[in-house]
């Protein structure tokens, strides 16, 4: 493998839409870390264009290898316009700190986000679908596929999914403490990063639970971050 | 004050963007509730047209009045071309929970997001320029704004700050546990909700902080909940 097979096998090209310009030390073309911040997040931002106009949505998603899925009713009008192939910009954006310099021009927040550009299709082979749908219920919570009531030929009908691959994509990353201004590191103002984190709280059973049906382990321990 | 100026004090007026279409129940107008979710969030989704294909940029924003704000540097490709009175799309969304149904087909989450359409103005007058700069300040970390280094002359001129009127907006909000089908009621699978929340860390003061300043009491007890 020569050197640059083997960079685009790890890394993705950056383009003129993906290449970060602004601030560029925070731009990541790595795969191993843009899956890591994709298989973190749970929500992503849906943008495409509507009758001309940007619109932006947010929704589910998952991944599994090089494509990122997402799904939702057949009847949704997103779904419908991006299984024609739509131009599409998916972004997942991970919040992890508020930076609190001691200028207010240096507030920053402290955040890992991934850019995706291009076209989705349908996926509509049946097979192919219930296997994605086993990767957005695992994305969900990992290890919940295996004890739910799998989907219907009925149900798998009703549900439109989308794959988009993943080639022209980015991360940007922002860590670490507030950067001020020489002068302003003499103030007497409090400085530094109040971490943030999506975190769970304790499980909520539904009322209508028969008795004696334990909270399954991966819900307790419930954790995004990698093992 | 008739009926229905009253109403548009109070509600937004649905448009065929704003209108929710999929699960209408879910859809929500009342401005009150929408900008507590403005306010609640840290991150904004703002998608636009760049070169004819959908753009999305997280990015962070303020509220004041019926006017979101967002900012950054005047480098920034994004705010120039939105200074230009580009159409754009800004999400804020809130993940409350994980929906975890009998079925995978149920699966859902719970959440609160605002979309808001429209053009955004840039904001020239220095005097209100400075004045939203506190907004944005005080949005990350509510009275923040009288404890920093405010903003220089030069600083103000680096700083593109873009208005966006808020007229076109809607809200859609899940809540509560999942909903299964009749039957699958009886299954012996654990169902429920699993409440997510942004939470704060332990504040890491900055190395270089002098000894002795305390962490302000609005960060050891930051919340984004409304008091």
């Amino acid at each position: 493998m020569d050197e640059k097979e083997s960079n685009s096998v790890n890394n993705f090209v950056p383009t003129d839409r993906t290449q970060v310009h602004r601030i560029p030390k925070r731009g990541i073309y790595e795969k191993k870390e843009i899956y890591r911040i994709l298989d973190e997040g749970l929500v992503c931002h849906v943008g495409f264009i509507a009758n001309g106009m940007p619109v932006v949505i947010p929704t589910g998603y998952g991944r599994r290898g090089d494509t990122l899925y997402v799904h939702g009713s057949s009847a949704s009008r997103m779904l419908r316009a991006l299984g024609r192939g739509a131009d599409v910009c998916v972004t997942v954006t991970l919040l992890d700190g508020l930076v609190l310099a001691r200028s207010a021009f240096h507030h920053s927040m402290n955040y890992r986000s991934v850019v995706i550009f291009g076209r989705s299709t349908i996926v509509d082979d049946p097979a192919t679908k219930l296997e994605v749908l086993e990767v957005f219920t695992n994305h969900i919570a990992p290890g919940r596929w295996k004890d739910v009531r799998h989907p219907t030929d009925k149900e798998l009908q009703a549900t439109t999914v989308l794959a988009m691959p993943l080639n022209e994509v980015s991360a940007k990353v922002r860590t670490g403490p507030p950067i001020d201004d020489g002068e302003d590191y003499f103030l007497p103002i409090w400085a530094g990063v109040l971490p943030m984190k999506l975190t769970p709280g304790s499980a909520l059973p539904d009322e209508r639970l028969p008795k004696g049906i334990a909270i399954p382990e991966y819900i307790v321990n419930y954790t995004r971050e990698e093992p």
